[in-house]
């Protein structure tokens, strides 16, 4: 993906559809001139292009001597934009109508469509932040919760990239001296301690760890706590996974519209996004067909942190025993929560029954009516308890992005390779080889080492407009 | 709904959801103040409080100590504003979380959710424009067509309360000559020559007439052209429709993300809205609930323009005659389109006895195949020429809104019995009250005379954020 910067770039920045108003961004050496032809300024003594940066002029859009619109014009002048470059922003009526009107006449001004992600990567490739940074715009934009946002956050104001530029500091020191020897080679010189080399190794081979290991925790934070939501057939799992989701959803969109989108099946509880897994429900079957699927549900347990095992509660299978023998085995070390629906419709005695029942199994146990909706509330509350997630602090690192966790995992395979081959007293020439290769990889986080396909790659993820 | 000058509210403004932007409105006299408490603008040097109209600020948004997002500020003073008002934007990354939190600061901060429409309430209330402009405002947002949207920008614009308060002082001079006479009750005077009066009234009741009959074409232009799409069962209305309908929402949803919700079943064809009204399929039955739902079906022909009568060609029914003499009775003065699907599956001889069978029925025909999207655009195309709408000029008055009707209408009746009592020379009282009468439904168009009912039933139809 080239950059040219000779084009000059518009998009919708603000989201899709009908609203008040909406804003068109665009940057490039053209932008101004470009939206000077289209507006008319309602003060006969404002002239967009002497105009100065970061101020705001009222005016009308023309559409063939016709006015298309009354909008207001933001220009931002190079370097002091966003992107670094000359930038103007539209305010303009949000019918989507008016928008895509703007948006040919700034086409027919010679400005392009810009490609998702594309202002975020001329702020990267101008300098204004480095990749990380660019990339955590991205996540911050699509945060649903306050954990992923502070972690997107921490990352977009440059916390991880200012601890990796750190690292590459100290590996900078590190192969310079290495590399100092290699040539007075002949000589057979030591200008670095090869204790203190090892010290440090190791010291920059713990960060790199520690920060790889945070990938775990920024996924979760990330993507939501998977939660499998297991039980025989017709307990009322989809009633259960409606309720939780629809409620949420529900205040969700109180609050701004639709998101469903962006949410699809996870949902924010006080701040936690779980993400839920509805498997097959699993009975004693000869069915060959019927138990590979339950054969796959086996497996959903294993990949989720916390199984909610929902059991009829007017209803107890049968098969309890053999069935609480295989969830057990599929859930060892997970949290597991037994949710016993339909309570409203049995006595006290039926109740005392149920408990001795699954007295034997170690678990927490809420009793629900996910129809009439009773104890969903404990239900989230024994959720959230189970998450059990560390509260972010502002400037806390946590990797949630799989392409750093990848570099990350390559930086420190070098970095052992370096540690080990101090132990073995390897020769300068490798040592240096793999310094180089672990400087490598972290430069590729930050974007200090990147290539055209890798840039293309990331911010074709990005929304439009940003 | 009183107007508290007091409070200051706050909104999102731009389209609900996720965005690379979003922006947040806040207006009253603590606008200023209230943001001032939650930013940190990025130069030292800058103060909110004394920051010029129209300007930007770059800083962060804190709480609680913590950055909250980087965000874009921009300050209008009053009355330089949209309502009048001190407003303050704020351009946020458009996170769903981070535009629910800011808006959650400003709360604390003792700012008020806006209602739907109670920035141009405001706006309205402080004499930024009148009330046709402002609701205006509203269907220029919701504008998906190039009619709709001139229609509703002519309006924005004052072009039709420029013609109102013209009517409005042409009146005003006619009552005062007449209550002048009044004055001089006694002496049996008349200032007024009752002939250039009479020939006044006929030019004003002319010029409303002509706005109140405007309402017929400004109603389709908003809400778009009825077609009924009649036809027996099976004859394949539920794919036409559909292909006619997502052809085209496909088209939109390109470029802006899905509005499903605001084109509804409507679909704007070379800048024309149609809107579709599907109906049950006709066939001869002595079932009398079916019937009844044959009954709806006409109703539905009489309330379209214009026509789509689907036919299987590969099937005509043997009640042809007796179907064909029905729609046409019910279709009389509408435009018919008739309209033979599966066209594909028939050969050369089939499709002469088809057109031998119908050629007695007036009406075009439109060969298709609704499933093989053949002719199509053949059939899009006869809508368009069925459609025949007059193109409007900038500066064209159209009514499109039934309250600005309905008042019309009354104002009509209004100078109608003026120039009755002309006729039959009717006292000075009552020929002032009736020409009082006319002025108070003019004027309760522009707002000049308004109550806090009309007001709040008005503004509550609005987006939040305008």
């Amino acid at each position: 993906m080239l950059y040219n910067k000779n084009t000059t770039i518009a998009a919708i920045s603000t989201p899709p559809g009908v609203g008040g108003i909406a804003v068109i961004r665009i940057s490039g050496e053209n932008a101004i001139a470009a939206v000077d032809k289209l507006v008319v300024p309602k003060s006969k003594s404002v002239h967009l292009p002497t105009q100065s940066s970061h101020s705001v002029v009222f005016g009308t859009i023309m559409k063939k001597n016709e006015v298309l619109d009354e909008v207001l014009i933001t220009v931002f002048r190079a370097p002091g934009s966003f992107t670094g470059e000359d930038t103007v922003e539209i305010s303009c009526h949000g019918s989507v109508y008016i928008q895509q009107e703007i948006l040919k006449l700034l086409i027919e001004q010679g400005c392009e469509l810009a490609r998702p992600g594309e202002f975020s990567q001329r702020a990267f490739l101008n300098g204004k932040m480095d990749l990380s940074q660019a990339e955590a715009v991205a996540d911050l934009i699509a945060s649903i919760s306050a954990s992923s946002h502070r972690m997107a956050l921490n990352q977009m104001r440059g916390y991880f990239s200012n601890e990796l530029i750190t690292l590459r500091e100290k590996l900078l020191h590190f192969v310079s001296m290495i590399e100092l020897e290699l040539d007075f080679n002949e000589e057979d010189v030591e200008f670095a301690d090869r204790n203190e080399l090892k010290i440090l190794a190791v010291e920059i081979g713990q960060k790199i760890g520690k920060l790889a290991d945070s990938f775990d925790l920024g996924n979760v934070l990330k993507n939501g706590i998977p939660v499998a939501l297991v039980g025989e057939t017709n307990v009322g799992k989809s009633t259960l996974l409606n309720l939780l989701l629809n409620e949420e959803k529900a205040i969700v969109s109180d609050i701004h519209g639709t998101t469903r989108d962006v949410i699809e099946d996870s949902v924010v509880i006080n701040g936690v996004t779980f993400r839920f897994i509805d498997t097959a429900g699993i009975r004693r079957t000869k069915n060959k067909i019927e138990n590979l699927g339950i054969e796959r549900t086996y497996q959903k347990i294993e990949q989720a942190s916390i199984i909610l095992w929902l059991i009829d509660s007017t209803q107890v299978s049968e098969h309890i025993e053999w069935l609480t023998e295989r969830i057990a085995k599929r859930a060892e070390g997970k949290k597991i929560i037994l949710v016993f629906n339909k309570i409203d419709r049995i006595d006290g005695e039926e109740h005392l029954i149920l408990d001795s029942l699954f007295a034997p199994f170690d678990a927490e146990r809420i009793y629900i009516s996910a129809k009439k909706r009773i104890n969903t509330d404990i239900l989230q509350d024994a959720l959230l308890k189970a998450a059990q997630l560390p509260e972010l602090q502002a400037g806390d690192i946590v990797v949630s992005n799989i392409r750093h966790y990848e570099a990350l995992k390559k930086a420190q395979t070098a970095i052992l390779r370096v540690i080990k081959g101090l132990e073995n007293n390897i020769t300068h020439d490798f040592l240096s080889q793999d310094i180089r290769e672990c400087m490598f990889h972290l430069g590729e986080i930050t974007g200090q080492i990147s290539t055209g396909e890798i840039l293309g790659n990331i911010f074709s993820k990005f929304c439009i407009g940003k």
